[in-house]
């Protein structure tokens, strides 16, 4: 049986504006934090339409940050530029930026105003350093920033000192936190994007998200029929990710959405069983839109994925009307008093096994009243394997209240790994149950 | 009462080769993915003593990748480049560096044997496309790819045509997915590094991580009693993240291990109390440490949380030992008979309340017999916001054999960083119960 999903309209993007992003600073550099900001703010931007050509990260130290910013506004319309906006002494972005423009900074009363008044909502002290935040470069708009003290700043940057005879470029200086950052975007940069760079030619991007095929066998499937189109200007990128694998389709020009609804048909026709969802789908938000259209719910029995999976069920908003709880059971005692599961069971076939797994998943229903149950039982590692069950061996149940199925899954990974790529099968496990 | 925690060594880290990471990928900037590798790869050098000067992503076409690393050739000593090894039609990145050094493209006949050992193995067919993989630049050496079938490859720049006159460079080039990446990294990168870029100047780089104290207020306090360091050579960078800061100690040259240890020594007498851990500490690691030294056990009743704590707690290799498990009751039916709240307890404070929250903590801790449980309800949004008990509010509560505590929280972020947060909080006030 081919199960094949019905895909929404085109996010139809444009796109040739020239668009950098910098993120600075050294704990990026020092792999102290994860560079979230680059994917938040690329999707964003290629979901209006636009899509950023570099992204470059450069230490906190006054060079770095000026050379990178120079090279940009060589090249590009559009510069956007996180961190190094806040109070502290190693957030020097504002002043560089100042300087690089030949711009003064001036303190701006109204800003100054918003960050005591920052304070005193939160009844704190406002420490003396702050009142930096409020030091704007001439000709700058600001960006208010209702998350925090460190206004956002958009720049006109015309003429531009760094491409002689180029057109009018913009410089947008964002704070590093993302729960600041996010909001302001959207609030602010969003608009101002679309008002100074009009789309012009049309651009079609569509992701077909693919689980249970691997990246060459894919490809070898669909690269020769899609070679027509190819030749008509589509370009396919192929990502694999952890437990997936994702067909990007695109395509430019006045034929941009018929070149891609055309190649859709074609993955649809080749791929469709494994295609689970498109473009920012996830398999959990899948997984909680199939159970609330059926108006049914999920228990799960965690062992080996430690709430892994309960905690992206629940990262989807919604959830709770599906979803009415996970047992996280590390130890036997609580596979068997939490779950039901026998001493018998565990006795005969270990904790890692298809009966204790099918036990739990059936305890779990029950106890929580669901329509369906899964459960996985396995060994992430490191330690704990053996020749018979080595380290990635996993038991994956599903029950429902026609029956109960198993699968084994070798899934030698490193512990988080381990626990995406069995969350992702467990999932999809369910997914092909709920649109069998 | 102020905790210290005592300190483990330095890591001596030394430093002054011109590193430069390409991470290459069409989908890293349409935000289609996160780009691990950027904190991966510079955690890994800067723990070996070397910092990377410059991260970039470029997208998957020919002039990007080529110009990008003819700039990074042109500076750096060692370029690390990744993506783009794999069989499919976009991954180019070999074709293209072999193309910008004027290296021919030869078949590696041992490449290619175990490749073909990879599917056999696996007991899958080979496609056709991954002979492309066992072509090798002449002169480069081939880094094993245990995990997959795209060998890395590490090739000798001399003379750098980009930097004319300048030292040997060496450009390195990694397969794109993480489980393959990292561990050709350790295997073969690494001593390449050590070999090739002996250390030279002294570096010492101390993170303290700190939870419960605001980023102005944390520097107001430490600065002025560092700035003699500071004239001294000392560099400091404060970090926020959600939940937390990192307050970052560096110092290079001879004195650097003793700049770095006074400072330290200030930022103990000060802010010792916040300090929850150093450099690579996660708060999770944190407590799983904390409890297996006093031989105690944790369980957890989640609801607004979903899973995210127990999912932290399980990350850590060695949770077995003190997590008996966890519930993860989101509908008011299982915190009832799962954790045997009280209806009354529901119906007369509600769901998100002090009072379920202290009923959950307690069932939890004797339903899983464990020394410690912590409890956590609230409102994550975006929508169950009332005006007593508005979107973000969460009370968490701790039990143990001498009773119970409960404290309210407002965590007014979007729905991961709430999770985040609430997380970090819930496992802050387990730490100081156990350091207490």
């Amino acid at each position: 049986m081919r199960t094949v999903l019905a895909s929404p309209p085109f996010p139809v993007e444009t796109a040739r504006v020239k668009i950098e992003l910098i993120n600075t600073g050294s704990e990026l550099l020092l792999g102290r934090v994860l560079n979230t900001h680059q994917q938040w703010l690329c999707r964003r931007l290629s979901d209006l339409g636009y899509s950023v050509d570099r992204q470059v990260a450069v230490p906190d130290t006054g060079a770095d940050i000026q050379q990178g910013v120079r090279e940009a506004l060589g090249r590009a319309d559009l510069v956007i530029v996180t961190g190094g906006l806040g109070p502290t002494s190693d957030d020097i972005t504002r002043d560089l930026i100042a300087q690089l423009l030949g711009k003064k900074l001036i303190l701006d009363k109204a800003v100054f105003a918003e960050i005591k008044r920052f304070f005193a909502e939160r009844k704190r002290p406002m420490p003396a350093n702050n009142d930096v935040q409020a030091m704007v470069p001439e000709g700058a708009t600001v960006l208010p920033n209702p998350f925090g003290t460190a206004p956002g700043l958009a720049i006109p940057v015309s003429p531009n000192p760094y491409r002689p005879g180029g057109p009018k470029a913009w410089l947008v200086m964002l704070p590093g936190p993302p729960r600041e950052l996010r909001p302001m975007f959207d609030a602010t940069v969003r608009p101002l994007v679309l008002r100074e760079f009009p789309l012009a030619e049309a651009f079609v991007c569509r992701t077909l998200r693919t689980s249970g095929v691997g990246e060459s066998a894919l490809q070898e499937r669909v690269a020769p029929p899609l070679a027509a189109l190819v030749a008509a200007g589509l370009e396919i990128g192929y990502c694999a990710r952890v437990g997936q694998v994702d067909v990007r389709l695109i395509a430019r020009g006045p034929n941009a959405a018929q070149v891609v609804s055309d190649a859709e048909v074609v993955v649809q026709r080749l791929l469709g069983e494994f295609v689970y969802g498109f473009d920012d789908d996830d398999m959990a938000g899948v997984i909680v839109r199939l159970l609330t259209s059926k108006q049914q719910t999920l228990a799960l029995a965690e062992s080996c994925t430690g709430g892994h999976i309960a905690n992206q069920i629940t990262n989807v908003s919604g959830a709770s009307a599906v979803f009415p709880g996970a047992y996280v059971t590390y130890s036997n005692a609580a596979k068997q008093s939490n779950l039901g599961v026998k001493a018998e069971t565990l006795a005969a076939h270990g904790a890692v096994s298809a009966e204790v797994a099918r036990e739990m998943a059936e305890g779990a229903r029950v106890r929580l009243g669901a329509d369906y149950a899964l459960a996985v039982t396995g060994i992430a590692g490191p330690t704990g394997g053996t020749r018979e069950k080595p380290v990635g061996t996993v038991f994956i149940a599903l029950t429902s209240a026609t029956g109960t199925e198993v699968q084994q899954k070798l899934n030698a990974y490193e512990r988080e790994a381990f626990k995406q790529v069995t969350t992702q099968q467990a999932l999809e496990m369910l997914r092909r149950k709920l649109v069998g």
